[in-house]
């Protein structure tokens, strides 16, 4: 603490990202990265970048990107916003679209940057607790049950549960909920999921961001979007530009949209991940552990007799990394990010000599 | 307007950064990008690390670039701060240390990015005119003379006008400005300034920022630094770990250590930009142009007869392309970028038959 600092600074509790190691030869399958590499075409479109170009700033708008995006959902660009990360533009939208002197609806378990965002801008945290299989049960958001709301936010699938609410009951939401922001947070559909991007044209209260850290196995170039109705998009360009007119480098912009043109790569490695999962929920299963049904790139477990703190420790101890959280209702729990075929063999043959 | 925007999005006046224009063969001396392209070590780093590895998170904290800013400077790597460019490193600093409901103190003529910040957070600008010869007059910000003060930022050399204040005259006011913060912009002050991060261990008041996109060459890549007191720099990384974990991207870190580590190349190519930045001059002032002082790699300059925003047009039609700024006091301005050796003989033609 020191005089010079903003009063509000004192009181924030910042967001914990998980744990990136600098040790090498790690399995690491604690942050949810994806185990094959970018795309091809999106490594040689960076490449491309890397030159004396570099001298000269980048579109600020990132059109190239947003067009890319728009082809790929079928949807004008003028729907599509681009920042630094999906965490960027999920900042820009509590900002731009949540502060309303009301309470923000979400799950009690879930993102935990949510909370963070809210001391950030001031905006008061109302959790939902999810139901007692770490469901989302969507009539507990309507206002007849939980009253007034400056906002809705929940991730979909969730995490760290990876469980998914169907299209279906998203919708149902949107029609209870016409008259605040409804912002889903689709950071892992990709594997397992339908995007809600699919109803932007009929709700314009919809706000769906995903992150090319996932799915498109991008995580080290830090490239999130927005997809809703123009005039969302117009508050959170607003204050994008308030704050910063260039988010994405040169290499994010042609890096990003080479990804979302390479379908073919996106769905086989996409497609692998689902299939590794399956194996690694069976081997999971098979040694005692209770796994919730998952459509993300983890799965989030719970062994039947032994210590979620103490297994994660002594995966740790051999190598393995997977996340755990000292939280009320999962502190039992254990996230752990699908890998390589070898990598969760390496998992599974580690906890079933524990 | 939507009614799904957080009230204050509405009054919102967002930054208009210079254009940067698609077409290709233009002289571009609008944005103060650097003429030559950045370091090639620069370079060889941000091509080792496009690669698979891109599917793996970078280090949140930038702790490679923080130690290489450390060692150029002879500081601590905890008084160094990455960010997202030096615009986010701004708002951080806006938002962490310039909200305590007194106004900020700014020159009337500088960087039209501060009092957009002072929007976004909700800080009373208070600016301050620039003496007649467009110099900052540092008693203007003395308590007795400005009253209380949340703050005090300037650009130095100041933008648009280049015009430096000299270290000691920057020293004089932190002696007399002792209990709020001053920050000291210094995105140009390798084009002819001395740094106050050389006082950053005698003031814990003062903040230092600086870009890598002018004399690093590196606008595309997006990096900005601050150095101050470890108490400074831990109210930022309080902001940043609320906002967005990962500003940087893997290109970006190492693209960034890498020009910090490359001495000779930076001080070769701001050699040649000063020496063109003097030739310039003398080519404009012989065609009757009042020059400012410069310490920037800009000139800020009037013609005595001819109106600024038809100069800026008719250059325009010609392919090159020069900032100006329908500002009061300085409607009469040019603010021109020195580009190659080439491209500034081109402007002066074509100024010259104008």
């Amino acid at each position: 603490m020191s005089q010079f600092w903003s009063p509000f600074v004192k009181d924030l509790v910042p967001y914990v990202p998980g744990e990136q190691p600098k040790m090498t030869r790690l399995v690491k399958l604690n942050t949810n990265e994806n185990p094959y590499g970018p795309s091809p075409q999106a490594i040689a479109a960076m490449q491309a970048e890397v030159n004396d170009d570099l001298r000269l700033y980048p579109d600020p708008n990132g059109d190239r990107l947003k067009q890319a995006v728009a082809r790929y959902y079928g949807v004008e660009a003028n729907q599509v916003f681009v920042g630094n990360g999906s965490d960027e533009v999920l900042a820009h939208a509590f900002h731009a679209l949540f502060q309303h002197g009301k309470p923000l609806l979400f799950p009690d378990i879930t993102y935990s940057f949510y909370p963070v965002y809210c001391g950030l801008y001031g905006i008061e945290p109302k959790p939902i607790p999810l139901d007692e299989n770490f469901q989302i049960n969507i009539a507990d958001y309507f206002r007849a049950n939980a009253g007034e709301n400056g906002g809705i936010i929940f991730p979909n699938p969730n995490a760290p549960t990876g469980c998914l609410l169907p299209l279906a009951a998203v919708e149902q939401l949107l029609k209870q909920n016409t008259d605040t922001v409804v912002l889903v947070d689709e950071a892992y559909v990709d594997f397992g999921g339908e995007s809600a991007i699919a109803l932007v044209n009929q709700y314009p209260n919809l706000l769906v961001t995903q992150t090319l850290s996932k799915s498109r196995s991008l995580a080290g170039l830090r490239v999130g979007i927005a997809v809703g109705h123009p005039d969302l998009i117009e508050a959170l360009e607003r204050i994008k530009n308030s704050f910063n007119s260039y988010p994405l480098d040169r290499m994010a912009i042609a890096g990003a949209a080479a990804a979302f043109d390479d379908r073919e790569y996106f769905n086989d490695t996409c497609a692998r991940v689902i299939n590794s999962r399956e194996a690694v929920v069976a081997g999971l299963e098979q040694l005692g552990f209770d796994v919730l049904p998952s459509a993300a790139n983890f799965v989030f477990a719970r062994h039947a007799d032994k210590d979620a703190a103490q297994l994660a420790q002594a995966l740790r101890e051999q190598g393995i990394i997977v996340r755990h959280f000292k939280t009320p209702r999962i502190a039992q729990f254990l996230r752990i990010t699908i890998g390589t075929d070898e990598q969760n063999q390496i998992l599974l043959d580690a906890l079933k000599a524990l």
